[in-house]
């Protein structure tokens, strides 16, 4: 007999602008949000009952709302905000997760109300909250870095289908794709401890930045290794960091047909298909995640 | 201390087509492929050691190598097959994941060596192999949907951030992303089962659109919940179906400004944000799914 | 002195969808329409006077209220029926284009009110009108086609540069993406023609795909000339015929370090780069075109 | 009868990346290259004679070749060189379009061999030769720009499908898709003139950002003209300027129904439709433009 399994529903992709002004130096934060509720939710399912749905709709005015009410400061913060605000509030809803990404600008030139679209990469965050406790990771996806020499890929297992020449000088480019868990946010009742999270954000991205930079690199599991490894160092509240890493694979052109050496010079940057590494790196006493990966 | 969590790796996206040329009616399997292989990989992260590497590169070769020595019937095949190859000729390898989408394509006109790329959803699996058993998640993404009518929203929850007004008759639109998972693959040394994968494809896909099609829908979770119970109902080899509806709202557009009224024959398509409703149906005695949704 | 050249304005890519309900048995049409609009509207560039300048949004309810007035049959006369009208009721307005495209649908089932969206082609349409007369071409996008043999690529000219094999057999593939002129619209006050243009699509089309697939191929050159003078020969009312083709390159993959041969069997489908064939078919007496292609 | 109207064919988007190594601090490169070439190619679609057609493949490989032999300096420099080469040695060929886009790196930090994807707009170029002279557009696009006030929308035409209400302050935001002209390249045996493509590009961006951030704006038509001249006016070597800037709409949302103001505060970012302003600004003595903008 068939039974109803986990579910959620929710908005996704409400695209809310915030501006604040102060005298004449304007300021903006660009997010989209996709809320995500669950609890007694059965009836709904089994019978179309919907008193105990909320609306997706009411969920985007909320967060609209609370733009204006709240204001919004570090993504993580509003987040937890609006996952706790539809827990608190629904008396059916008894898990929440919600998760902002931010799209970043900067100033245009010297002008207090116009801004360019920065091509950064795109901050991310996922919170949760149950009633009880709060989880919260945040991290970044396209990030885009090139490395034109330090990478090697030799001594490779080979087998009957293997051609591929070992290498011990090659680009190495990948788009980061990374996600961190923040140990200590509120848990069972515990008083709340709010990380400084875009103190967090800035030094777990120079982290992995400099650790692809000065990692000499045998393969780029051992890059992922060593950029996750370098997040925990520099972030004491981070417990572990979850990397995925496609390889976009930048071919040497073979030039020799036409007379002419390619040390290194020419390349064909190939689309698909990629190698893709995907990997975690944790602290040994990290806490159970428990719903934060969800 | 930082430790290794999870990882694995392999190669994305591998676009390859095989031809069949029974004199001058020929076949066409359209595929993507991504490998995901995992196991005794500590080393190549926190050293560099290649040595139980195998390169992206040759699984990509193992694809096209199978692809002629085989030939591609159902993907659930060609997904375990390779599965099963890596995980049995890999000594470091004990664990693959093996992922097939298939581009449908239908005959042109009577001309047995021409096609045209069908429209029809993409049909998707995902097979795991780990040594001592196996698991098969098969599946559709970008079947769209619509209905007309039959379809109300009423009776929601409200809270001070409702403004959402009832409605009991509403266009019903989403963009089916569905998958099952089958019961019965060899586990654990027992005899290989290898169901009729396409006609399993064929009874699940009608069920849905079936069931899309004759709920009197009073909320999309409904309707999902509707989908998958059919899907089991009809399909005894599968025992968990697991969908993700977006509710790609249609907007009856407010033609009162100009004197005309709108039941219900004019509507606004959004893109964002939309509602997201996800959910899992089962049966009760549905065997643990293992790795299988990994 | 800087002085203001060609300039136009409109909304773009709005979206509807249609409904009409004959008892039971409903019909959808989904369209995405883009208005742009030319005439007097040097003052709004110099000086910011807007009194010429009909709103975006007034041209997007236009959209929606015509949907409902008239209904929308082929989506030409729809164009056209825009186009006049903006023309016809804004004295600063002397031309108009509009843009349909239509996204198909199919039954499902026998259900009168359930749609699956057809993974066709998309059918295109750019009506313009001028107060004097109308032009309307026609035309599809995204059709998807693959010859698996009867092409080949010989004979070609070759530099120090050229490293390509010659082949006698080879995979043909394209994404078609083609636009037809229709000769006969009004024009100078001659009285109006309306074309069957669901049936000059119908047959168009068929005779793009039937080209397709009894050309034996040469070049893709000589399949684009093959396809476009085809259009011509089976539809009396078209004058020209723009087809822009990339090849989508299926590349024969080498299985010989593997001891397998590969007869046309096996192929790798690459994404970038392509080859593009772009070209004209018209008849020799074919009416200027006027703005029909801008 | 049906006869061959204009044509062309060649190699799109080939993605070359170009490293230059001196000492320890490198450079890189990375374009997207699209050639297209025309000339006495009648037969090849008459009858599929290839003798005229240099294959798409070997113009792939001159791409990678150029990088090479002469390095990549300005693209509009190696677009120039790639156009003069073909028409040049290809006897057949009597005209060359070839366009450029460029993705720009920042280092990533104080690294010399490592580099971070810049979000900066993509640059672009158009080069065309014919054998008796050159022309060249030059561009960027996907630079993403908002202003947070200074933008009105009043006193525009009224019909009866009108609704929007006038506005004193809006946020106007826009995807900046812009080509400029280059008046002064060599032309009818001409000698050679090569403006500094670098410096002028820089000179222009840096115009049209003060220019859309200084101007009061009354409509985004204004906007668009003020930052076409704005470019004339400060690169004496450009002709011409053709801006297309969507009207990327942000909605101030309407939070009344929660008790809660909003004074420019809260916005909703819409995807489609979208306003779409085009319009060309251009010198009094522009030179005829030929076929720079084919």
């Amino acid at each position: 007999m068939a039974v109803l399994g986990p579910n959620r529903y929710g908005k996704a992709e409400t695209r809310v602008v915030r501006v604040t002004r102060h005298g004449d130096a304007h300021r903006i934060k660009d997010l989209t949000v996709s809320t995500a509720l669950a609890g007694d939710l059965a009836e709904v399912h089994l019978s179309g009952d919907n008193s105990a749905v909320l609306p997706t709709d009411s969920q985007k005015n909320t967060i609209f709302a609370f733009a204006k009410r709240h204001g919004v400061g570090a993504i993580e913060d509003f987040a937890l905000l609006l996952a706790r605000h539809f827990v608190d509030s629904q008396p059916a809803i008894h898990h929440a997760r919600v998760a902002v990404e931010e799209h970043a600008w900067e100033r245009n030139g010297a002008f207090g109300h116009s801004f360019v679209r920065s091509g950064r990469e795109v901050r991310t965050c996922v919170a949760h909250h149950d009633g009880t406790g709060s989880w919260v990771v945040s991290g970044l996806r396209d990030l885009v870095v090139l490395n034109t020499t330090d990478s090697e890929f030799r001594g490779f297992a080979k087998d009957e289908y293997t051609t591929l020449p070992e290498t011990s000088d090659r680009v190495l480019a990948t788009a980061v794709d990374v996600s961190w868990r923040h140990a200590d946010v509120s848990r069972d009742g515990s008083p709340d401890v709010s990380p400084d999270w875009d103190k967090a954000y800035e030094k777990a991205r120079a982290a992995l930045l400099t650790a692809f930079a000065d990692t000499y690199s045998l393969s780029l599991q051992q890059t992922l290794y060593a950029m996750g490894t370098r997040v925990l160092a520099e972030c004491p509240g981070i417990c572990e960091v979850r990397l995925s890493l496609p390889n976009r694979h930048h071919f040497l052109v073979d030039l020799a047909p036409f007379g002419l050496p390619n040390d290194g010079e020419v390349f064909f940057a190939a689309d698909r298909p990629y190698g893709l590494i995907e990997g975690t790196v944790l602290r040994e006493d990290a806490p159970d995640a428990g719903p934060a990966w969800e």
